[in-house]
């Protein structure tokens, strides 16, 4: 068995009496039922995975995983690639939105070269999983080979497992970089939902409606072209998809087998959870929605995934920064199950 | 001139230059122009308020005012006004919501007296600015004086006069307490905004279709008794309205005067921001929306107000709860300001 289906194996369900019990809980606290909205449900997913009342989310880590991709030379997106290793670098050095936000919710962020067009140092303090030199372009040709793209699932899966044995995760986040990945994500999403491309591609840094007529229109003959078959994810993600993407969906299942909630960023860590989700459904159970993008596109795959996101701040930039924010959130639903006190605890009437 | 008329006189507007060169250096900053969505304007308020690029919103405070209600002898709520204490004393002693998500988002929470119909003992630790016990039920009566109402709204800016005095303050959260008080709420926005009370009476605690039938009739016969005056807040405040809701605009007036951004809560906050900004609109300048509630009448109050909130999150308890977890958000968008780097300072290429 391989890495990639080993790891699918190994993900068991979370603990359901502990999430029951943590449901009671929240109805028994000294404030009207369900008042606390989409808090409620999250802290009891959460009490369910970490198995007990008191969930502490202290050690938190987003990995940032970059790639390029061979589709840019399409003209589909406003920045050039050599813009993807230099934001690498960027993020090495501290000064980019992810690190501003990663430090703000205490979290540790990680960098990860999947598949960027550039040779990086050896001794540069990122993860070195590259695949390839960039994807080809999938307007021509695939995007990548099949076991590519089980190298890019397994990168995310290995990354976790490296995590974990450095010391144990309690919240893990995902995050891309990567010029033009708005484009792959969203032929995966057309692909899962059979949806228009029309209906679902987006601007991403801030192209024009020419470029945005011009996007769609590569999009859907790729589609044509390749016809990825929405039934096997391998497929679509070897045709259609990216390296980052693969090895974002990879983050979800290493997590998922480790028993670690996973909180996926937007357009792009979300085609990527999508991906580990239609492979393995049972990842579900560990995975959480950080924000609504503005990108079309994002709020299908939520609807895929059965997840409601927690912020909606008109964000269209990755790197993990939704999912940063959300991290904070997510502390929160775990202070609101363990320490809001009960009707019982505080001898308050109850409604009448 | 009154503690009101001196407080409303004093309110100065914001650095605009200082706003518009935080603008600038958010457009400038690597990463595509506009990617940050609500964060980027709410960073740049905060920067005009302060009158700096490196705003800390260090020494945070939430005030929850409290009191209550005549109008619930008609049956408009599902708890009993007997509530309105026994959370008091449960703020107190730290084990309510509000006390949960402070201490999670390091902020200090305050609880004032404004209208509780018990004694408090004077030793309690909370702000004792009682204006009466209670509010008369306004189906039958004004609620309370056009004196009392200059009152209430004075009692929220002696608190926010009392915290400056004793350390001043960065940032400044609304809450509320007070069985009944949706009633009032709605009875106010309906008064403004001039729609049907039937589109803007929400389920409160959780009452049942027959009880919101109910309590929309409740508002729409008292709104015809009283004929509140729009254009005279203290009007409305008097005949409709209710004693927390009146300190809560004070609260906004007495940080708008002192210079404090000030987060608003739920739907009882916002009625009071409401009030405030409809006695002063430039005190609007230092207001933010922590939530959307789910409490109908309240995306009406931001539509009236101008403002967009931050969370949607399914909330409907009130107390600050909503407030306090925007202020990490308020918080985010400070260091988003300060700490991202421009595409000068990486040197990276910008779009093409």
């Amino acid at each position: 068995m391989n890495t990639l289906d080993a790891c699918i194996a190994a993900i068991t369900p979370p603990d359901a009496d502990m999430r029951a019990a943590a449901e009671q809980r929240l109805r028994d606290q000294a404030r009207p039922a369900g008042s606390l909205g989409m808090m409620e449900p999250i802290a009891a997913r959460l009490a369910g995975i970490a198995g007990k009342m008191d969930v502490r989310l202290d050690k938190k880590v987003i990995v940032t995983c970059a790639g390029d991709h061979g589709i840019v030379e399409e003209g589909v997106s406003l920045f050039p690639a050599e813009v993807t290793p230099q934001m690498v670098y960027n993020f090495v050095n501290g000064g980019a939105s992810i690190n501003v936000l990663g430090r703000h919710v205490g979290a540790t962020v990680c960098v990860a070269d999947i598949g960027v067009n550039h040779t990086f140092p050896a001794d540069l303090p990122i993860f070195h999983k590259k695949v390839r030199f960039g994807t080809a372009n999938f307007a021509r040709e695939p995007a990548m080979s099949r076991a590519e793209a089980v190298r890019c699932l397994e990168a995310g899966i290995e990354i976790v497992d490296q995590l974990m044995a450095q010391e144990p995760l309690d919240l893990l986040g995902t995050g891309d970089m990567g010029i033009g990945n708005t484009t792959p994500s969203t032929a995966i999403i057309a692909t899962f939902s059979e949806l228009s491309v029309d209906e679902l591609t987006g601007r991403g840094t801030g192209i024009d409606d020419a470029m945005l007529t011009h996007k769609t229109i590569v999009i859907e003959k790729a589609l044509e072209f390749h016809r990825p078959d929405p039934a096997d994810p391998l497929d679509v993600l070897a045709k259609v998809g990216g390296c980052e993407i693969g090895a974002l969906g990879g983050l979800v299942l290493g997590a998922a087998k480790h028993g670690v909630p996973v909180v996926c960023d937007g357009l792009i860590s979300t085609a990527g959870a999508l991906l580990a989700c239609e492979l393995a459904p049972q990842a579900k159970d560990y995975l959480f929605a950080s924000h609504r993008s503005v990108e079309i596109g994002h709020r299908f795959m939520h609807e895929r995934l059965s997840l409601e996101p927690l912020l909606d701040l008109g964000f269209r930039l990755g790197e993990g920064t939704g999912a940063a924010l959300a991290m904070k959130l997510l502390d929160a639903a775990t202070r609101i199950l363990a320490e809001i006190k009960t009707f019982a605890e505080v001898s308050i009437g109850d409604a009448q």
